[in-house]
């Protein structure tokens, strides 16, 4: 205790020397800390990931409630590792003691494909005689093989080979030339790679082969564009400036904005985790969600022809949505005053590397916050908003997520994805037939259908850990038109369905009932409205697993067969997918519907610590528009406070005008209020 | 024709000179015009409506098609008036020709209530001695007759009262103090007024009485927020300029930006309508939509007491979403370089009254447009995009609609509209129960719930008039799990129904398919994917008409009972509830369901000109932090080119960052691009 007074005090003097938080992400000392811990012990191992180890939540919690007394969470690192021949070995590195808390050996397991995993592929491939072989049938000579490129993916699952091996699949292309877009060159042919050995083990050769296209290049780089005309010139520039500064203070990893209090983590997997998110309601600081994330995602392709069954990448659990994380650089991928954080992780060898601005951090304008007019005689309020916006972006092979965790000044927490990047793409012949699996988006440019389905990760903390599940549904009074109790038909009601069991809450999307789901607290009642204290979950765009039930993407993304699940909170339960998801068969599912067998359907999950599960996205059928680069498609749900505020919660940001009766009657038109910068109107 | 080059010429030299473009509003000389020629004929009349007779389709087409050498469409002038006795006349008026072109008594009708109509009805209710013994029963004493308020609202339909006579319902509130928001204290009984005479004809009064709420004030004005700590002093100014000015370039009210043209007019009854949406596609000007407009909305409330049934504002078809939009100011509704067009409008008198600034027109940054990294070399481009947003505001009452028009640079037509204002509200006794109908918000305060359901008009013109609409469902392929067809079970496609009658156009959402909607010009195929050009209608928030199948909102608001109708053009369908909708019964209904009847609703819908009519909106259930005024709640809806660009239309935007493999290998790291702002970028 009287350590970590201590440190506290030494951390008001030097901010540099801070301890770090017990959420904060591992720094690249603590990563080589515990490379070397490993190292003292074990023989000469692949790092696949070192991470955060998060402190159980229990300890947390208490640490969080009374830091001066109760004791603070150790740091330590979770571990997977790859020894020779392939033996996985997960682990638990104490660095406050410095000493290896856990070694596992899992056996059947394969760890994410890191970056390093990937790079190694194309050059494997370009020297493959079988390849070359393939790569001339199609009608690339062998001294062209330079031109050759993959796209390496995870298996997924392909019963021939099983889990033992670990293997990644190659999706082919040809450049022209270095700048061109291979996605227009697809070639038909996919080989498969033994990371182990290094070597192409098989090669999946269609039925009807199709020849390397023959259309020209079709790229978005500036020389291609100045050469079909140049850039657009009538785009005239806007300027976002903040000469004061942001509104938001950082504190280490913590931020504080407009009653937000948040603290911003990031690992190699979900990428950015937002923990112990509190609103201060005047005065009294509340919690709201103990920790939000994007924890998996699934990209099944709907065309049914083998291999691409093979295509439905889970990008987060297979690739990490933090290791494929862009560095993000000033005014290209955001505008206006930037906060950034970097990002650390373990390369192979077991030294740490650093994504520089991994995260981006910015305030912007949000329009109209609220406005009335009083129509007798134009009295009136307009209030701007402002909104907090904690942004990355990561490149799965060819396709971008931009992903926005935005912060409203009303309590609504908004995650918004932008789809960008380019199409997955596939050869075909002239004149062939798609059979409605795909589109032809360019002259031999098959872009097949697929999804892009995301699950949001809620541990919800609605003023205290014991929080209640229900769905809500809109629906009409029971009486007849004409009956006593609703003679004009207009009677209708939110329905509440408390979820009391994992089963009950295995639920789907109704757009007929413009469904939403409420986290609550039943212990605590709204002041006026007497109903619990709640944030309910508004998502919009959530199409159904399209795979079929029995399907191989339906086993491996258990995650995905509901737009809701809901579990008691268990501490290692993150990943909705698994912990390694490469080449998992499915069999049994892995991550969500094995917590909830192991827990029981029907155990109780009513006023208890849960977590809730959301399985949201799109599915996308290709059309030319999308081509040879995708315009930003966008998604966005809203967490939204309901019976949680006694009031709207923004009353007091200042007004840009305000002028009321009293004022309008006097002729004064004084406004009496402030603007949005805090200086005054005058009218 | 040889007077109109003459004009067109003199058009050229005097921009104030300019004749109107034929969609063009009528100004206010026009609207005084045609009120002297109306009152050369016609006696003493009470003015409801004067508005640009819209010029007819095949005329304006031709027109557009072929200004040289086709007659240039007539300014008219569309005419709703009152004659003493309520003898509603509707006219057009040839301004062209000095000339009353139509004019015909229409009988059984009550045109919209303006907001002169609204203005009268306070001064009569505090006058009238049964509404003053009414408001002694709930505690207000005579002598503070002028503290009490009325929100006048047409009757909606009462079967007591019919169609015959003019009718308003008065929803009751009383005001400590003039500044005092007076939703907080709703009177229990509702006064009818009768307009013709100017008194009140009947008070409904509630069977259990509940007296003034004797709560405090729950205020949002300055001195409120001042004293109860003042305004929050943490938001720093976030500036937003054009130094350079905007890029969009106006002509009269014909805007050009980044190859969109649109033509913005304005009306009483719709606000905003956009004609003649073309984009220029490189150099080819391409139709895409004929006229856009908000076209009605209905509000219904669910609590089934009476009179609430009678709560079910049309609020553009009985008021005019134009009457009653607010004047906008700089950096209070809008922020950056703004563009305003005013609305005129007639007053009851038959003087011509302008809202200054009725009409926001400026461009906000979009964000990232498209981005792709290549993961081998981190070569890269990423390109910001840009929006244009025409909007307006109108007060219906208690409530604020914001709607936003965005064209987006990649042909992308985005409709917003943002839900703000205040609560209606009604009184409740201290415990009472609300039955589900509505919430306690504040005590003594129950807002009822009740849906926003808005009505879009589309008249495509997808590359010409001839138009086919499509249902788009996401299904699975029909093998089953192991079968030859679908081994793996993944096979999902896109599948379309072509609507070729009006019955089959009346369409619900279906969340569970992801149902989106083409309008498809059948007779042309884009040039890569072989399919239809058109244009995708993308709405999540769709929820279904709550009141009941016979009900009296359903009745009343045909529009509203499917999601989609689709309707062969016709000049004059352009209300889809009837042209004068307050006191309709809805039987028979008008509006949609009249002109589907009287088409046939088995008539052909197949490539030919289509109207398509979307319905969508939300459900609120309103809770405490929506009081005493609502943070904006946000909704939205595309319209999205597919198949339309054989190309990604923003391939030109100058990118904010681009860097090619080749210039990545040649370390020369230059960029070869300019910024968004035509400058070049340094690396």
């Amino acid at each position: 205790m009287v350590s970590d007074r201590l440190t506290q005090l030494a951390h008001q003097v030097t901010a540099t020397a801070a301890p770090p938080y017990p959420f904060d992400p591992l720094s690249t000392a603590e990563i080589e800390a515990t490379v070397s811990i490993i190292r003292k012990e074990h023989g000469p191992l692949h790092y696949n990931a070192i991470t955060l180890y998060e402190p159980r939540k229990a300890e947390m919690m208490a640490w969080v409630a009374n830091s001066e007394n109760a004791p603070r969470p150790a740091r330590k690192a979770d571990v997977v590792t790859i020894a020779p021949g392939g033996k996985v070995y997960d682990g638990v590195v104490d660095l406050d003691n410095n000493e290896i808390a856990q070694w596992n050996h899992t056996p059947d397991v394969q760890p994410l494909i890191t970056m390093e995993d990937l790079q190694e592929v194309e050059h494997v491939v370009r020297k493959d005689p079988k390849v070359i072989e393939q790569c001339g049938i199609v009608g690339i000579p062998a001294e062209d093989m330079h031109k050759v490129y993959c796209d390496p993916w995870t298996i997924g699952y392909d019963e021939r080979f099983g889990s033992a091996v670990r293997l990644q699949q190659a999706l082919m292309y040809y450049r022209p030339h270095p700048d061109d877009s291979q996605y227009t060159y697809p070639l038909d042919f996919c080989p498969i790679y033994n990371a182990e050995t290094r070597e192409i083990i098989h090669i999946d050769i269609p039925l009807v082969r199709r020849p390397i296209n023959k259309a020209p290049p079709n790229n978005y780089h500036p020389a291609a564009i100045e050469k079909e005309g140049g850039y657009r010139k009538d785009i005239k520039p806007i300027h976002i400036t903040q000469p004061d500064g942001v509104s938001f203070v950082i504190n280490g990893r913590m931020i504080e904005w407009q009653n937000w209090n948040i603290h911003v983590g990031f690992n190699y997997r979900e990428g950015i985790v937002l923990n112990n998110i509190t609103f201060n309601d005047k005065g009294n600081v509340r919690p709201i969600f103990w920790r939000l994330s994007l924890a998996e995602m699934v990209v099944p392709y709907g065309n049914p022809e083998h291999p691409h069954q093979r295509k439905h990448a889970f990008d987060l659990g297979e690739y990490g949505g933090g290791y494929m994380t862009n560095s993000l650089s000033l005014g290209c991928d955001c505008k206006g005053a930037i906060h950034y954080m970097d990002a650390a992780f373990v390369n192979r060898a077991g030294a740490a590397t650093t994504i520089k601005n991994a995260i981006c951090i910015h305030e912007e304008d949000a329009g109209i916050l609220f406005k009335h007019t009083d129509f007798r005689d134009d009295s009136v309020v307009v209030t701007r908003g402002r909104k907090l916006i904690i942004s990355q972006i990561f490149t799965a092979a060819n396709y971008e997520y931009c992903v926005y965790w935005i912060f409203h000044q009303d309590g609504t927490v908004q995650l918004e994805i932008k789809l960008t990047g380019i199409l997955n793409t596939y050869a075909m012949n002239p004149g062939e037939d798609t059979h409605g699996w795909g589109t032809e988006v360019y002259p031999g440019v098959n872009a097949h259908n697929h999804q892009h389905l995301f699950c949001l990760r809620v541990d919800p903390n609605i003023d205290g850990p014991d929080n209640t599940v229900f769905q809500v549904d809109a629906v009409r009074g029971s009486g007849e038109v004409g009956s006593l109790e609703n003679k004009y038909g207009n009677a209708f009601y939110a329905k509440k369905t408390k979820f009391t069991t994992p089963r009950e809450a295995m639920s789907d999307y109704d757009g007929s009932t413009s469904r939403t789901w409420d986290m609550a607290n039943t212990n605590k009642l709204n002041s006026h409205s007497k109903k619990p204290v709640s944030y309910k979950l508004v998502s919009r765009d959530v199409p159904p697993l399209m795979p079929k039930e029995g399907s191989l993407v339906w086993k491996r993304a258990g995650f995905a067969r509901h737009a809701i699940h809901v579990t008691k909170y268990s501490d290692d339960q993150i990943h909705p997918a698994g912990r390694h998801v490469p080449q998992t068969s499915g069999e049994p599912s892995q991550g969500i519907p094995a917590w909830i067998e192991s827990a029981g359907s029907d155990s109780s999950i009513d006023n208890t610590d849960v977590v809730l599960w959301h399985t949201f996205g799109l599915t996308h059928f290709p059309a030319p528009e999308d081509y040879p680069i995708m315009p930003a498609e966008p998604m966005t749900l809203l967490l939204r406070p309901r019976h949680f505020f006694d009031r709207n919660p923004v009353l007091d940001v200042p007004p840009s005008y305000a002028r009321t009766p009293s004022q309008v009657a006097s002729g004064s038109g004084a406004c009496g209020c402030t603007k949005n910068d805090g200086s005054s109107v005058l009218v």
